[in-house]
């Protein structure tokens, strides 16, 4: 028998506990070209809000009564696919389930760092990882002595960004929310300043902790704290465009200051990443990060949850804040 | 004697006829290193709302009491600085002013077409035509087939854009106001559609005008032209920020629909352009921009009135609309 966490209808906003049910289904036997995978670890994504919406995204809307897609870690337990052996591990889109039966395609990678957890292959190794390094490098463009403002600083995609912008050689200053998040950017992420988005004045903290503008702004947020960023932007200043979880809904499409005349008068430049752009780069993005994992100079947290019961509520309680760190489930 | 436009008030919002005052003023001797210019041709830009209003800006504000800042060509009548003849016809920050005495710095190039009027280089072979040049190829960054699609389409920059993105191999869609100019944009200026942003659906007139989406936009508006344009925006496309010409004031700062989630999903790009940031390439661009109208495939119009009475209204009527190509005076 296989256990899977289905979609059973679609929210309006974040998702909660009971858009989600765990149901029981025989494991059909495996066709030809197909792979059996036991999944070990489930990662919960702040994107998944976006892949669970009706409205048009980057990938097809998952299906009311369909397996919540999720990235997982794995081992293959059975294999009717060429280049494919019982025993190895493996990273894909297996969903929200315990045993995954898919096509080779499902596959993003084999997890090849045996040294490390196989759980960061969903983390600082994985989609979160890869975006800071990929969406920081390519749209942010860091130099050496600039200063990089990055937003949910702590959040396993920022707390990677501010990590690797310190290697680059930047300034780093980290927006977090309530002064235990900001004192972890500083202590565990080592950035250079903290801003916490939740004080009274979030205007003269940026302008305290930036005082020579902003070069690089990595936003995963896209509501008031960014409204609050763009004035600081400095000449010729970017803006990554990561995420928007600052905004629960976009219908109806919600109004905010005009960027526009930020972008002219600084000739700043504004863009969007998504990582599905740039799978061709995964691996060697991968190997660079587990180098910087080894030598100490990327550091990562977990927030582990055990078993998937705890699916239904996981992407909720990220919304709510209560991760701290990467998110993932660990089943048995 | 010397005749010239002074701002005498600093208007909130659009500079009318009496935020300014001609007046009389002696010449003095011309100092060592100065050129004293005879001015022919004054530019009326949209971009001068910018110049002299209070708040932050890419160039310091026009004083009240000084004189305005203006491109102007005209001839060099007496010169104490070397490499500057008298009858030499120079392009430079001249002023709405009958004389200019100058340092060298405030000229921006030698006008070398002499073939070609010499008004040309305030206008398809000034600041406009260079801003068309260099914001398209280096910050819209066109490909053959690509759909550019450019607000302000008949204005002195939007005609020149429409017109090299043609040359590029791109198809163009202009928007204009009223049937006059959209009839003007295809007629005059080349561009294979065009928008009337006064009809009564703009949204669907994009979908149909753009049927595969927006590769470049060359806004020169920020308003609710752009707020239709964005949801067009085709995967991967460029949005170049060139002017917000529908922006009467910015304090207090204007809110529009939030432009995050569509730079997210089209993993587009917005950015600023100054001419400022780009002298280096003026001359380079001028050329080719001089062959391109010499050989008939950059076509431009010219809006001349005659004299400095007519400069105080002549920025306020650009934004009423009633000019008909760039907007110059003509001095005696």
């Amino acid at each position: 028998m296989n256990r899977q966490v289905i979609l059973v209808s679609r929210p309006n906003g974040i998702a909660q506990a009971d858009n989600f049910a765990i149901v029981e289904q025989p494991l059909e036997p495996l066709a030809e070209g197909q792979l059996r995978v036991r999944n070990r670890f489930l990662s919960v994504e702040p994107a998944m809000r976006g892949w669970i919406a009706d409205a048009g995204n980057y990938s097809a809307p998952v299906p009311v009564g369909g397996v919540m897609r999720a990235l997982a870690v794995g081992e293959v337990v059975e294999s009717r696919c060429a280049g494919f052996s019982v025993g190895e591990t493996m990273c894909g889109w297996f969903g929200w389930q315990q045993f995954a039966t898919v096509a080779p395609d499902a596959v993003v990678r084999r997890v090849r760092e045996d040294d490390l957890p196989a759980s960061l292959a969903l983390g600082v190794l994985g989609i979160n990882g890869v975006t800071a390094h990929l969406a920081l490098t390519r749209v942010g463009e860091p130099k050496v002595g600039e200063t990089v403002l990055v937003s949910t600083a702590a959040g396993s995609v920022g707390s990677a960004v501010g990590q690797i912008a310190k290697i680059i050689g930047c300034r780093t200053v980290g927006i977090a929310g309530g002064p235990e998040k900001v004192a972890q950017c500083i202590e565990q992420f080592g950035y250079d300043a903290g801003i916490d988005y939740k004080c009274d004045d979030i205007e003269a903290a940026l302008a305290a902790a930036c005082p020579d503008g902003v070069d690089v702004y990595f936003d995963n947020t896209a509501g008031r704290i960014s409204d609050a960023v763009y004035p600081h932007l400095a000449l010729h200043s970017r803006v990554v465009v990561c995420g928007t979880a600052a905004i629960p809904a976009w219908d109806p499409w919600p109004n905010g200051p005009r960027v526009e005349r930020h972008l002219l008068l600084k000739r700043a430049r504004m863009q969007g990443f998504v990582i599905f752009d740039h799978m061709a780069s995964y691996e060697n993005s991968v190997g660079q990060l587990a180098d910087w994992v080894r030598s100490g100079k990327l550091h990562y947290l977990e927030d582990v949850l055990d078993g998937l019961e705890a699916c239904p509520d996981a992407l909720a309680g990220l919304y709510r804040g209560e991760n701290n760190g990467k998110r993932i489930i660990r089943l048995p």
